[in-house]
This record gives C-alpha cells, sequence and structure tokens, in this order.
C-alpha cells in the first residue's frame, strides 16, 4: 500500500513536470498558432487555415448561427470563401490571451479575444470584413486547438 | 516518506470526492442559473441578473466591442437598459452545455451556446430584440459564474 502509494505519487510528480509549462509559453504558442492561421489564409489554403481548430464533431463555429462539427465549417469557409480573391488577406489585431488553469495550477483551457480584419478586392457574398471575435482553446496532444469559435 | 505520501493520497481522495459531482449536475447548476438570470430580468432586476456574471476585473463581454470587468459590464447594462420598458421580457431557446474537463476529469470551466430572444413595447436605443450568444463559466465557491459573455 505504501509502495504504491509512492509510485503514484511518483508518477504524479513525472507527470506534472511534464505537463507544466510557464503561463507564457502556453500564450506564445497559441499567438503562434494564430499566425501559422492567418498566414495559411493568405496563402488561401483553407485546409491548412483549419488545422487550428480540433477535429471533433463537438468543435463549434458561431457566427449568425451555431454550426457543429469540424467538417461542417471547413465546408462552411470552402462555401463562403471558395477563391483567393474572397479570401483576402487577413489581419489579426488587439489578441488578448486568458489561460484558465485547473484546481492543480495546469492549463488545458484558454480564452482569447480579438479583432480581425479582411483587405479584398473581390468582396466574398457572405465575407463580413471586420469584426470581433472570442475563441475558446484546448490543449492536445496535436497542441493548441480551437474548439469554439464565435465570431461577429 | 511513506506516511507523508499515504496522507497526501488520502487527501486527494478526499478532495476529489468533495469535488466530484455528476456531469448532469453540473449542466443542471449551469441552466439553474440562466432560469434565475432571466427571472431577474423579467422583474427588472440588473443588479439581481448580474449576480450570474462573476464580479472579477477579468470577466468580459463582446458585443459589437471586448468590454472588460464587472463593473464596466453592470454600468453597461445600466445604461441600455434603464427602464423594465426597455428591458422587456427575455428567453433563452437551444441552449447547449459543454462541460470542460480537466485532465484529472474535474470540471471548473464550461462553454454554453444558446439564443435569446427580448419582447418588447418601447424598444431601447442599444437593444437588439434576437441573438446567439456564447458563454463560458467558471465553478466558484459561489457556484458557477459567467466569466466571458459573447452575444451577438
Amino acid at each position: 500500500m505504501f509502495l504504491i502509494g509512492l509510485q503514484v505519487l511518483v508518477a504524479l510528480a513525472l507527470a506534472g513536470s511534464a505537463r507544466a509549462a510557464a503561463p507564457g509559453d502556453d500564450s506564445a504558442a497559441i499567438r503562434q498558432v494564430m499566425g501559422q492561421q492567418a498566414a495559411a489564409w493568405n496563402r488561401g489554403d483553407v485546409v491548412e487555415f483549419m488545422r487550428s481548430y480540433k477535429d471533433a464533431p463537438d468543435t463549434t463555429f458561431i457566427g449568425t448561427g451555431v454550426r457543429k462539427g469540424y467538417r461542417t465549417i471547413l465546408e462552411s469557409y470552402r462555401k463562403h470563401y471558395a477563391t483567393k480573391e474572397q479570401m483576402g488577406r487577413l489581419t489579426y489585431s488587439e489578441l488578448d490571451v486568458r489561460l484558465l488553469p485547473d484546481a492543480h495550477g495546469e492549463v488545458r483551457y484558454a480564452a482569447m479575444t480579438g479583432r480581425f480584419h479582411l483587405d479584398r478586392t473581390a468582396r466574398g457574398e457572405a465575407g463580413q470584413d471586420d469584426g470581433v471575435f472570442s475563441l475558446l482553446w484546448e490543449k492536445t496532444a496535436d497542441g493548441w486547438k480551437i474548439i469554439m469559435d464565435h465570431t461577429s
């Protein structure tokens, strides 16, 4: 019993140290994903852009309504931004990251607010050129991923 | 060392069982706060309505822009909904709760999406009568509280 206790404690300690990262690292990692996301958009690569979202059925996009599922969101982006001209040039501003630590001080979730701007020569039908967004992030084995996106 | 290990394990086990709640309980608790919130609004009680938000400087409301701080959000509600007529009758629909468990299976955060409708005789200046929202919730010592509200 005592031996098992010690083993569990050591395992917990190792797991803790493996997971532990300075808060700045998480914020920087999330901002880096945003940078990669914008770069993919600006190359006209929607599939690569979508890699910042978690590939899961409960990943949610809130625009005029609520859309659920990675595939649904990807198809919607593809439909509304069919060409590189419709996609235009995307920039973000006023990015604010808030880490959401659990009771053990570990961070699996984070919230972000920010503004976007699209520079476009050909204005797409359903496109919005300026707006505000809030993103909910989850730290997955594959890095930080967006699990909820509300853009308005 | 072994004894300390055991004490820590027992403490962890007790803490775990004290915190543990069936997922349904958390969802039900959040929905109950939404019900109380709507009831307070429909009595014209903005201060009581605001009790569903966490009283903290980083509590955030995203509407046309990003507003930070419990007091700022409260003052904005007071300004835009000065009378019971402007407040009207609030109803929610399509509420969807998503619990966000940490690595230990404990739930401190949850996300919710839903729609709102306001029935008003006197339409307020800045008011919107229908829309969609996403809410980020934190389980605090004082119950489930909204820490981020994006309404559009």
